[in-house]
């Protein structure tokens, strides 16, 4: 969900220039994490931003997510898998979130995980390596700052990209 | 979680005592089940009891689980995945008694899903027809009365055998 449906890195400049009244734009700069952007002596405080409750409500939805998603559904079978586990306060916001913006996704194919590593599906769009190095099909990565390392997944800069990749 | 981990039958029992004033103790038969068991006019409000806050707080822990898991861990990479999408106001009771009752399953190895087919392990013990004719790995079925039917899958009546089955 997080940086693939939804701006998570949105969240924490939102969140931050609250805290600390500090632009945190930065944050958005390519090859740029929350570990080489924020100083050092506010790292646990900005670390702790997604353990709030409502950090996860009214994410906005990145831009052709829905219809994309809609789309992918008539040839696949589509899940959302989510690292919720992590952040217990953000069970009902995710779910919410979900019921709002995918109503078309069934209770069936939503996750709610920690470690991704289980999860048996033939393809992973996610942002995060630590997802995609131990997934067992085919990892797919969606651009976000923190990934713009990433060289050797097949990678998907927006949700057009998706669809051209799926569905062509 | 549910009647392999604890007594999700029991509840449904204690459940509709205090709503109907009956016992409904015959769910324990083997081959019972609630559609067969509850009056057909009762049946839908007894299905509603999970969705109700609370069904799945402090459900007592079936015996040998606790001690079972703890010796599996040391030779296996385990996970609790849960049917908890269908529940949505379950997610902190489910998550709180598994903090509660196995501490040492670390959040990543937790998973709430609803359909258990996208799950990537090579064994599932579950208790639900839908969820071990799905698994692509190895379905070990563990005794509920609702599942005295099947018999097709490797069996388990208890922890013990859970424990007879993987570490001899």
């Amino acid at each position: 969900m997080d940086d693939v449906m939804t701006d998570g890195v949105g969240r924490f400049i939102e969140l931050y220039q609250q805290e600390f009244n500090e632009d945190l734009s930065a944050l958005r700069t390519p090859g740029n994490t929350l570990q080489n952007t924020v100083p050092p002596d506010r790292l646990e405080k900005v670390l702790q931003f997604p353990h709030q409750k409502g950090f996860f409500k009214d994410l906005p939805i990145k831009e052709g997510c829905r219809e994309v998603i809609q789309q992918l559904q008539e040839r696949y079978e589509i899940y959302v898998a989510t690292a919720a586990m992590e952040f217990e306060l953000c069970f009902t916001d995710k779910f919410d979130w979900l019921k709002q913006h995918l109503p078309f996704i069934p209770w069936t194919h939503i996750v709610f995980c920690g470690d991704k590593s289980i999860i048996g599906t033939e393809y992973l769009i996610d942002d995060a390596e630590r997802n995609l190095k131990t997934f067992t099909g085919t990892p797919l990565v969606f651009t976000a700052p923190h990934n713009a390392h990433l060289q050797e997944y097949t990678r998907f800069n927006n949700w057009q990209d998706v669809a051209d990749y799926f569905l062509k």
